[in-house]
């Protein structure tokens, strides 16, 4: 039973291990055979030092550079990508088409090509020059970024691959990947294309480090380490808070993305409108991926009334006749039962699932929970309980007042969606909700389900805490998701020969310039 | 024996207190007359509330509304200069002129217009339009942001005048200002005029308030409220970090600006042309204001040779020779005289002062101490103790490399300054430690000290931890400064008549918007 190697200072390595785990796959549920090793805290240290040799590199690399090497790292992922959708179709049981094959495959490469366009051009930089006080300033990278990616997309979110991945390794840092648990074999499979990519491009050797797993604690000292510029966390609160009590108490910006139950309010009139076709597409976005999506619709909040319960019936028969997909592993299996079992304790009605699924593998029935606007604002916290994967709670508020009460109660989510009829009839009360609403999410939506998620320099995939740890950024949408991987450097007198390129009297590249107040 | 009232939800009335404080005069060392409270948390509590309701008012609000209050409020300090003047004068020792009125006054005010023009133009809120995806961004305010403000900058960084405050009230957000307890009469002052420009420019009750004093625990309290968007802090580390750990705790922003040694490099040659201008130079940056500025250069580096012996002589002479000026009170000079031990017991050697002072008040001799780079490095942390006031520690390395590695020693600084000979002989040296200094600090100088802060768009007062808590942004400078009090807030598909006006299709304002890729 061999072990399989770390990536640590251009090396795959034998790991200094403390234990060893085997991921499952989530629909036999089989061990694969493929034994990983748990680091110590010697392999950290490693990479630490060639992450931290790399970044002497790459804060004063070109730009162009850094794109060459993004940009070779796109073609060998899509050269791989057959051997990389069957790997990660095997660990997550996520369909290979459309959604890895047609879906999550082109939005990595694309994501990884626009970084390097931005590394190219600059954009993310932000110049701005002050020629009466001889001062301009820039943003400059900051220092290595450790990246722990979610179970949920292996690619696009993956630690070697991922968004996080490609804003920060277009600032200027490199990259040290803490593998998802549960799909090693697929992280393993972009560090392999990502080291191949670095050695053909000429790249420092600790640009792309990859470990699996470290303990807790461990991991704990690697966001804290003097060496770390900055930590991109996507996954479950408890672990995400935990590595943030560890960062902030060393001062070391950390971005987390947690949980959300991305509200969606039907007003009244829309569901007189066209409450059936709400109903297919609620059901859909809900079910989509098994749920497993940050921004799954994971609470409805509609109005008392017959439009109302005829969309509640609607559907539960939908929830009860979708076919059940398998769940990313056993252990978002247990998490959904224990909190369908929070959500049941909090008083919320079940309307159908909760039980074991009729799909294959790791699955639980789809499900559907109801509760009262009374109800829900009597617990509030135990209410927005985020259930992952395929299940929802319905809140039907008595009054247009009692649904901005709840929606004041809400805490900080990803999104919020509000459908309002076409005729204007739903107007006066969206008015009312939804500036409650957009204090509390990054994203507002109009009419349209909140599970797509746009690589678009407008999206923000952020919103208050506890949806991530600061309000102010987003992980998705080049350039503005590079800003988190990025310190303001001001250069005040500074001689002109010795400014960076973009701040220079004589740079003729593309990035806009604010000069003196007016974009140049 | 009447106490001061707080300012709470549009009233001056009697706090409910839970003990009481005076100022003294820094000069004469005698305590004032006036009486204020420290504050319960049911003060805090209102303040709260009041804040709250001002929000719901001022995030829909257009920003021609709140420009027009910083401009009422800019025009009443002016009239009230003379008041404000002898009021600081009294409680900090600092000069009327040329400091308080030549210097800290207009730059108050010119801040608060330069808000105004940002909240006017709408600049700070980085339109971003993806006409293909229909999603639209843009930074909207945050929530009541409560401000600590500091001593030694009683005008421009005031709790309730200053860069955070104008800042936070420009994006949209009411300010609670915990006022300096060795100033509460000036920011008195200050709130009395802000709330009768808010009276007369018609907004809400809770836009200003003021509180002077609270117990350690509720000032953690405060900014942990679920009611906070975020707070602005400026003062010592200890109590920063205090902040900042309960803040962190509850997922809220918190800004701070802490201590700062500021390191000044002067390379071999620069000494060697014109070392007596230097020697000239630095003592006046570093004894100005007695050196009590946030970017005052407290740490000093040099490479051994005759040159700098020289420079150490000269430097040793001014500073003996120098008046010796009044610190802001005697909790500055006893913090000091706990700065000069701690260094002294590090192994810094005394090369002039450290005794009590020969100015009016409280007062410490000008100070200056010298270590070796090997004892740096034997101890950088507590070599790198801030000694608030009229103090610097030179720091004499053996050679370049040692010099580097002081360098890559250093903590996070709001400045690093390098100075080089004209002659171009130190440039080489220039290229391998300006990477390293860049690194550590937001605002990098060249041949120039630090204690100037001009209010540029281009600034960054800012810089790693610990000398702020995020090394992303800056307390001053517009717009900058504004986005640390704002959201960003995406609109998907978002009915156009419901969009923000900034964002709309027939937006006709200032701002340059970014549409699908190019700056319009």
């Amino acid at each position: 039973m061999s072990l399989e190697p770390v990536l640590i200072a251009g090396q795959w390595r034998e790991s200094e291990k403390t234990g060893t785990f085997q991921a499952a796959n989530p629909a036999t549920e089989e061990l694969f055979s493929a034994v990983y090793p748990i680091s110590s805290w010697s392999d950290c240290e490693a990479a630490l030092n060639s992450a931290h040799d790399a970044f002497l590199a790459m804060r004063v690399m070109p730009g162009e550079r850094i794109a060459i090497f993004l940009e070779s790292y796109a073609a060998k992922i899509e050269e791989r990508a057959e051997a990389l959708i069957e790997m990660a179709h095997l660990e997550t049981a996520l369909p290979k088409t459309p959604r890895l094959a047609g879906a999550e495959l082109p939005r990595t490469t694309a994501q990884l090509r626009q970084a390097a366009a931005a590394a190219r051009s600059g954009i993310w930089k932000n110049p701005v020059i002050d020629t009466t006080n001889h001062i301009r300033s820039c943003f400059g990278p900051l220092g290595p970024v450790v990246v722990f990616g979610p179970n949920n997309f292996p690619f696009a979110f993956g630690s070697a691959s991922g968004g996080d991945f490609a804003a920060a390794i277009a600032a200027g840092n490199p990259v040290i990947a803490k593998a998802n648990s549960s799909h090693p074999g697929t992280t393993k499979l972009f560090a392999e294309a990502a080291h191949l990519a670095a050695m053909e491009t000429g790249m420092p050797a600790g640009i792309v480090q990859l470990i699996y797993r470290t303990s807790h604690s461990i991991g704990q000292q690697l966001v804290t380490d003097e060496r770390v510029g900055a930590t991109g966390y996507t996954g479950s609160r408890n672990g995400g808070l935990t590595l943030k009590q560890a960062a902030d108490g060393a001062g070391k910006p950390i971005y987390l993305e947690l949980s959300s139950v991305n509200p969606v309010v039907f007003l009244p009139h829309v569901l007189e409108e066209k409450g059936d076709a709400l109903a297919e597409e609620f059901a859909g976005s809900c079910l989509m991926g098994t749920g497993q999506f940050c921004t799954n619709p994971g609470m409805v909040l509609l109005i008392d009334g017959e439009a109302t319960e005829r969309f509640i019936l609607d559907v539960t028969q939908r929830f009860e006749g979708a076919a059940v997909g398998t769940l990313l592993s056993d252990a978002v299996r247990k998490t959904l039962h224990e909190s369908h079992r929070i959500l049941k304790d909090a008083g919320a009605q079940v309307l159908c699932g909760t039980g074991p699924g009729s799909g294959k593998g790791c699955c639980v029935a789809n499900t559907l929970f109801r509760v009262s606007g009374e109800a829900f604002l009597r617990d509030p916290s135990r209410m927005q309980t985020e259930a992952f994967g395929n299940s929802s709670l319905i809140v039907t508020a008595s009054s247009v007042k009692q649904a901005a009460a709840i929606l004041d109660h809400l805490e900080g989510n990803l999104t919020g969606s509000i459908y309002s009829a076409l005729s204007g009839k739903d107007d006066e009360v969206y008015d009312l909700i939804a500036p409650i609403l957009r204090q509390k999410v990054g994203r507002l939506l109009n009419d349209k389900m909140p599970t797509g998620v746009a690589v678009s320099p407008a999206m923000n995939h952020g919103g208050p805490y506890p949806a991530t740890g600061h309000p102010g950024f987003t992980a998705v949408g080049i350039p503005a998701a590079m800003t988190r991987f990025a310190m303001l450097q001001s250069y005040d007198n500074v001689r002109p020969h010795r400014l960076p390129e973009i701040l220079r009297d004589d740079y003729t590249g593309p990035t806009q310039r604010l000069i003196d107040g007016t974009w140049t």
